[in-house]
C-alpha cells in the first residue's frame, strides 16, 4: 500500500456519514496542483450546506454573510447558549431562510451536528479552547473546517490540524481575515509584482486596547467581572490574560506577513525569540473601575503587557510581532513590509520605492499606490463586500471558504498555515519562561514547503 | 586605607600634569549629591579649555558650537588628516579665535595633546575603533572626556570606561546629542510628570539609509568605494558593516530611551535578544552603482540589513532597538514611548492619553503637546541651538559637556551610560551568533544603580 493509498484509506475510515462530499487527500499531497479538478474525487457542488459551531458575535457575523449568499444553505446551529442560538435562528427567519437544525445542549453538542449528511463544512467561531478539537473531529466527520482565529493553543493541537488533515484529506482553513483588508491585499499586490524588491524585513502585531472587551459587567454593561459574570469575550478570553504570558493572538497580524513572505511555499518560519514586559494594565483597570476591594483586585493577571516576538525565517527574513491589548492606545496591526526597495509602513499610512518616490528619503501617501494596486479580489467583489465586517474583509475571507468548498479543493489558507501561525502562542510562552531563549518552530509540512507552491489570491476567483 | 581613599589616590596617579583641575573620585561614588560642589576637589573654572581629537564633520561641528560660545576656548586640535585638520584651524581663525595646538603625525599624536596643560577637556569624534581607547587615555590624563557615539564596541571596552573612570574620578560623557532633541525632552518632560503613566513599553532605532555615506569614490564624488578609495566615513564605518553583525549603532535611540526609565539609576538593563535579516542592500548597491564585476561585489556584508534587539530591564519594560542603515527608506529613530495611561509614537507624529485625548482609541496629534511640555532646557536655550547641528539638539550635548566640565561636577550622561548602552553592540553580535540566545547585561555599576538618582535635565541649567 503506497503512501497516498494508506492516506485515503485513512479517510475513508474518518469520514462517517459524509463519504459522498469528501476531498481526497491528493489535494494535500499535491499542493502545486491543489486547485485543479482532477484531483478531488468529489464533483464540484453549486451550493455549500454550512453548519455554524458557535453562533455568538463573530458566528453570527458569518451567518449574516451566509445568508447574503445564494450558494449557501445555513442547515444547522449550534450554542450552548440559548441566547445566542436564538439570534442566529432570527438571522434565517429575518433573511427568509429555512430554519436550521439547532444544538446546543452542551459543550459536546457539536459532535452531533457533525454527524448531519446535510452539512459540508462547519465554521466554527468558539472560545479558542475548544477551535483546535473542533476542527480535527470536523475534518475526521468529512466537513470542511473553517476556523476562526488562533486555530490552536498548543503545539499538539497544531501537530492534531495537521496529521489530522493529511490523514483525512479534508482541508481545514484558519479563517484569517486581515489577510484580505483592502491595503494589505494591495501591498500583496505589490510585493508580488516586485516594488519591494526582494522582502528583508516585516512588522505586525495586534495592537487593540482590549480592557472593555476583556471586562464588563454582563450583557450590555460595563464593569470589571470576567468569567461567569460577564458577557460574550469576558467570559472565557480573559482567562488567557490570568494565565498564559506570551502572544495569545498572533495570525492577524503574522498571517498577512506570512502570505507576503510565501510562509509554508518556499519558505518557513524558523525560530522565535520573546519578551514579555510587565503586567499592569488589566489590575490597573479593575482596581480604577471597581475598586481596590474588587475580588478582582486580587487576581495576578500573567499575560505581559506588550509581549514582542521575532521570528526568522528559512529565506532570512526578520519578523517582530507585538501583541499588545492591555493599555490605553489606539487600535494598529503595526504592519511593516520592507525590502530592498523599499518600506510600507501603516500607522503612518505612508511608504517610500526608491526610483518611483519622488523626494529622496521621504514617506509618501501610501493611498494613490494602494488605489493603483488594489487587488483583483478586491476590484471585482467590491460590491459584495460593502458592509460586510472589518471594512469589507469579512466577506473575503468567508467568500475563499465557500469556493474552495464548493470547487471540492483546498482552501487557500490550509492546515499548515493554521499551525504555523498559531504556534507562537505555545512557542512564545515558551521562550518568555525561559528568558527569551529562542524555540524552533516544527515544519509541520514535514519538509514540504520546499515544494509547495504559492496559491493564495492568485487570479480574482478566491 | 578606606575606598574612597584608595581610589582617590588611584587618581592621582594617574593625572599627569593636570593634577589641578581633576575632580575626585566622590562625584562618582556618592551619584546622589553629584552636582554638590562640595565632593568636587577642584573650584568650578569660568571657562574651559577645549581639545578636539577628531576634526571631520562631526568634530568640526562641535568646534562651530564652541568657538560660539564665550566660556569655552579652543587650545588643540588633533586630525591626522592635514586637510581635515586644516578645516578646523580656519574655523578659529574665521571666528577670530586664537590659534591652537595642532597634532596629527600619526594616530597616536593624540597622547601628545592630552599631555598638554592648558586642556580641561577632550571633544573625541574620531573613527569608532578608537572612541574607548581615547576616552580611556584622556581620563587617565585628568581630562573630562567627551566621546562621540557609540562609546565601545567590545565588553571589555566598556569595562575600561567604567574602571578607568572610577579609577581616575574623571568624567566620560557619551555625547549622545539625540537625548537633547526637542521633542525627545518634552516627551521625558511628560513622562516625569506622569502623563504616560507608569512606563511598559519602549521602541527606538536607528533608521538611516546610509549607502551613500559608505560608499562614495573619494571627496565630492559619488560611487562605491570604501576604506582607501573613499571619503570621509566611507573610509571606516563601512568596514563594520563588512565584519559585524550586530547593532553597530544602538545609542541614538537607546540613549533618550534609558533616560526615560532611569537606566542605571534604580533601573538597569538585563538582558537582550538579537534577530540579524540576511544582509543584501549593500551588495545590491555596489552592483546597482558600480556593475556586477566592481571589486566590491565580491566582498561579503555581514551585517544584517535589519538588525532587530529586544531588552528587558530590571523593572520590567521591554525594549525595541532597530537597526537598519542598508535599505532605502525615510529616516525614522522610531520612537515609542508606552505606559499604563498612553503611547507617543513619532513615525505618525502621534499620542493616545487616557483621560486628556478627546477621542477614544484615536491618534491625536503630538504637536501641541510637545509644545505645552517644552522642556525648561528648550525654553531658555531655544535661542544659543537656533542654527547648531540636527535641529538644534547639538548645542545642548555639547553645553552640558561644557557646563559639567566648568562646575567641575560629574556629566549628566557618564560612563554608566556609555558602558550601557555600547554594550548592545557586542552584546547584540553574540546573541546573532547564538541564533538569538540572550545575552546578560553586565553590571556595570556593580549594584550601584539601586542607589543612583536621576540627574540628566532636572531643570534648565544643563
Amino acid at each position: 500500500m503506497d503512501r497516498r493509498k494508506f492516506l485515503a484509506a485513512g479517510a475513508l475510515a474518518g469520514v462517517g456519514t459524509a463519504l459522498a462530499s469528501t476531498p481526497t487527500i491528493a489535494s494535500a499531497v499535491e499542493p502545486s496542483r491543489r486547485r485543479a479538478p482532477a484531483v478531488v474525487r468529489r464533483a464540484p457542488m453549486d451550493a455549500v450546506r454550512l453548519g455554524f459551531i458557535g453562533t455568538g458575535g463573530r458566528g453570527r457575523s458569518h451567518v449574516d454573510l451566509s445568508v447574503r449568499r445564494k450558494d449557501v444553505v445555513v442547515t444547522a446551529l449550534c450554542d450552548i447558549d440559548p441566547i445566542e442560538l436564538g439570534l442566529a435562528e432570527k438571522q434565517l427567519a429575518d433573511a427568509g431562510r429555512p430554519k436550521a437544525a439547532t444544538y446546543g445542549a452542551n459543550e459536546y453538542s457539536f459532535l452531533d451536528l457533525l454527524e448531519r449528511d446535510d452539512v459540508d463544512a462547519v465554521v466554527i467561531s468558539t472560545p479558542w479552547l475548544w477551535h483546535a478539537r473542533m476542527a480535527v473531529a470536523a475534518m475526521k466527520a468529512g466537513k470542511y473546517a473553517g476556523v476562526e482565529v488562533s486555530a490552536a493553543l498548543t503545539l499538539e493541537e497544531c501537530w492534531d490540524l495537521v496529521n489530522v488533515h493529511e490523514e483525512t484529506g479534508v482541508p481545514v482553513m484558519i479563517l484569517e481575515n486581515v489577510c484580505y483588508r483592502r491595503d494589505v491585499m494591495a501591498i500583496l499586490n505589490m510585493v508580488r509584482q516586485g516594488l519591494f524588491g526582494e522582502l528583508i524585513h516585516m512588522e505586525c502585531g495586534y495592537q487593540h486596547d482590549l480592557r472593555e472587551v476583556k471586562f464588563n459587567g454582563g450583557r450590555d454593561r460595563a464593569g470589571v467581572e470576567f468569567g461567569e459574570k460577564a458577557h460574550s469575550e469576558a467570559r472565557w478570553r480573559t482567562f488567557h490574560s490570568v494565565h498564559q504570558n506570551g502572544d495569545v493572538y498572533p495570525t492577524h497580524g503574522l498571517g498577512p506577513v506570512a502570505v507576503m513572505l510565501d510562509i509554508n511555499r518556499g519558505n518557513r518560519f524558523v525560530s522565535i525569540t520573546s519578551t514579555a514586559s510587565k503586567a499592569r494594565g488589566l489590575h490597573k483597570f479593575v482596581v480604577d473601575h471597581g475598586g481596590p476591594d474588587h475580588p478582582n483586585a486580587k487576581v495576578e493577571f500573567k499575560l505581559g503587557d506588550v509581549i514582542t516576538s521575532v521570528i526568522r525565517t528559512q529565506n532570512g527574513e526578520s519578523i517582530i510581532v507585538s501583541h499588545d491589548t492591555n493599555l490605553p492606545r489606539p487600535y494598529s496591526l503595526g504592519f511593516r513590509v520592507q525590502g530592498t526597495n523599499g518600506i510600507w509602513m501603516d500607522v503612518n499610512r505612508s511608504l517610500y520605492i526608491e526610483g518611483v518616490s519622488k523626494r529622496a528619503h521621504a514617506w509618501e501617501e501610501a493611498a494613490p499606490y494602494l488605489a493603483q494596486y488594489d487587488h483583483p479580489l478586491w476590484k471585482r467583489f467590491e460590491q459584495d463586500a460593502t458592509g460586510a465586517g472589518h471594512g469589507g474583509m469579512d466577506f473575503f475571507v468567508l467568500h475563499a471558504f465557500v469556493e474552495a468548498c464548493k470547487a471540492g479543493a483546498q482552501t487557500p489558507l490550509d492546515a499548515y498555515d493554521a499551525a504555523a501561525w498559531s504556534a507562537v502562542t505555545p512557542l512564545s510562552e515558551a521562550s518568555i519562561a525561559m528568558g527569551g531563549a529562542p524555540q524552533l518552530f516544527p515544519d509541520f509540512t514535514r519538509g514540504l514547503w520546499m515544494k509547495r507552491i504559492q496559491d493564495f489570491a492568485m487570479g480574482d476567483a478566491y
